[in-house]
């Protein structure tokens, strides 16, 4: 499961409630392009503004549009018990795995966050990928929690920020990681723009935010670089740097959330306020991006 | 309302549940000291991390045990729409005004952030605290943005971060806020071991962290300072100066509950896991300073 290009679609809501019929569409899309798994409920899918409800609803859904394609589930909450409770939902609605980052309101300290990873394991019955963004989190892993986490059961991926861009120093990055935890433990990269440069460092997945909306730009790429092609992998990300530069300017959320509205995918405004879509002469630029590198 | 000491006491949890009789107690203390107002469900409140039945519960408990004295209830969320529910809430519960923090997961814009306190206030019929604590937030407010929120409906206060230590750049800062907000808005300050700084710098309310476990020492500081007395304010808060560097050490929040949990105020472990207390030797050094400091 932890192979390949791993798809985040959006959870879009209209008029702020969950839009089932829109996320069954997107997961549907998904599982055609024949993405190797399919991320619910990750950042990209807003996991952390919905309630236990909404997202034991979209976990279902999920599961149900994905047919054979495995769902991995997020379960961050700042809670624990919410976390360890979101776990057995997310179980019981069928997930595939599970996604936990540790989402913080205190900052907290690595000995507390192991105690998270510690206790949520401890009851677990499907593989856990450690999801680490900073950007989000406010918490930073050092190599040595990595390792501590990856000797915990069920520890199954590590989800890294991007990688350095430079190709040595994103190979020396991921390979110190891969001499701290056990053999069989996967790193998957994130953060698109950087993500074929993770996959030809050593990373076995690529975790996409962009590829949950538009899985035939990406899903290729992640074949080339695994598939021993890492030029072409290369030559095809260079491609789309336009849309990576755009990612880095406003948030891939906010830029993917527009791709998925102007392709009439989802609802206008699909994000959960208070996080607001982009301006108008920022979706301009978007839609003429979706006409320049033929994204749908 | 807005004047004076306001105390925020811990939301204390016993097995992970609302420890609804020792809250009432720690309250109930708080009146007794003679504080101007309480803060329900601050970030000392554990808010973020409670779910909206347990905020109910909590809000109400703190109305029925304050009696006379004014009730602020927290309701920061990290989604617009359960913001506004937690407000109706509060104002259900019997607040006098409501506290929002712009808590954060994706990285929120100044546009993002005001129209989180436009949607809020539109619908609100008590004062609201904008909160500003960049430490559990990760949003910085500009003095411009503070004027924008300043002029909403019902904005009736400003909770800033700790003022710089030194008297002078403290003057000149909460100055400056205060020029550039419409005169009804009262500038409020908190990080304990600066309040008093803040105040004699025009600050015109401390919202305290510890204040809400043992007000005692801290209340009588706050009336110096806002009598006319800074000097005796000062010399008060220079001998709680082992206290602030603990603070500063460990966390307001942390020191604070593992004071409350030597008290025998509240069930050990009383935060909210993954946040976990103090390590024995520090829990010895909050012994040694309860009694040399005579907190209680």
């Amino acid at each position: 499961m932890f192979t390949g290009l791993s798809a985040f679609p959006l959870t879009p809501l209209d008029d702020d409630r969950f839009d089932e019929r829109a996320y069954a569409r997107l997961v549907t899309r998904l599982v055609e392009a024949g993405v190797d798994s399919i991320g619910a409920l990750g950042s990209t899918g807003s996991y952390a503004y919905l309630d236990r409800r909404e997202r034991g609803r979209v976990a279902r859904a999920a599961v149900r549009s994905a047919g054979d394609t495995p769902v991995i589930v997020g379960i961050g909450a700042l809670r624990t018990s919410q976390v360890r409770a979101l776990a057995q939902d997310a179980q019981e609605a069928g997930a595939a795995g599970v996604l936990l980052a540790p989402m913080s309101y205190q900052a907290l300290t690595d000995d507390e966050v192991f105690g998270l990873y510690e206790d949520v394991t401890a009851d677990l019955s499907v593989p856990l990928v450690v999801y680490d963004n900073p950007g989000t989190t406010h918490f930073t892993f050092s190599t040595e929690l990595y390792a501590r986490i990856a000797g915990l059961p069920n520890v199954a991926a590590i989800k890294i920020p991007p990688v350095p861009l430079d190709p040595d120093a994103a190979r020396e990055h991921v390979a110190a990681i891969h001499r701290a935890v056990p053999e069989h433990v996967r790193i998957g990269v994130s953060g698109d723009g950087a993500a074929v440069t993770g996959l030809n460092a050593g990373g076995r997945v690529w975790f996409s935010t962009v590829g949950g909306t538009v899985p035939g730009i990406v899903t290729p790429l992640a074949r080339a670089a695994l598939d021993g092609d890492p030029a072409v992998a290369v030559a095809g990300s260079k491609r789309l740097r336009p849309l990576w530069d755009l990612f880095a300017a406003h948030g891939s959320l906010r830029v993917t959330a527009a791709i998925a509205e102007h392709l009439g995918l989802v609802a206008p405004h699909c994000l959960p306020r208070p996080v607001q879509g982009l301006a108008a002469a920022q979706r301009q630029r978007v839609a003429r991006l979706v006409e320049e590198l033929h994204l749908a």
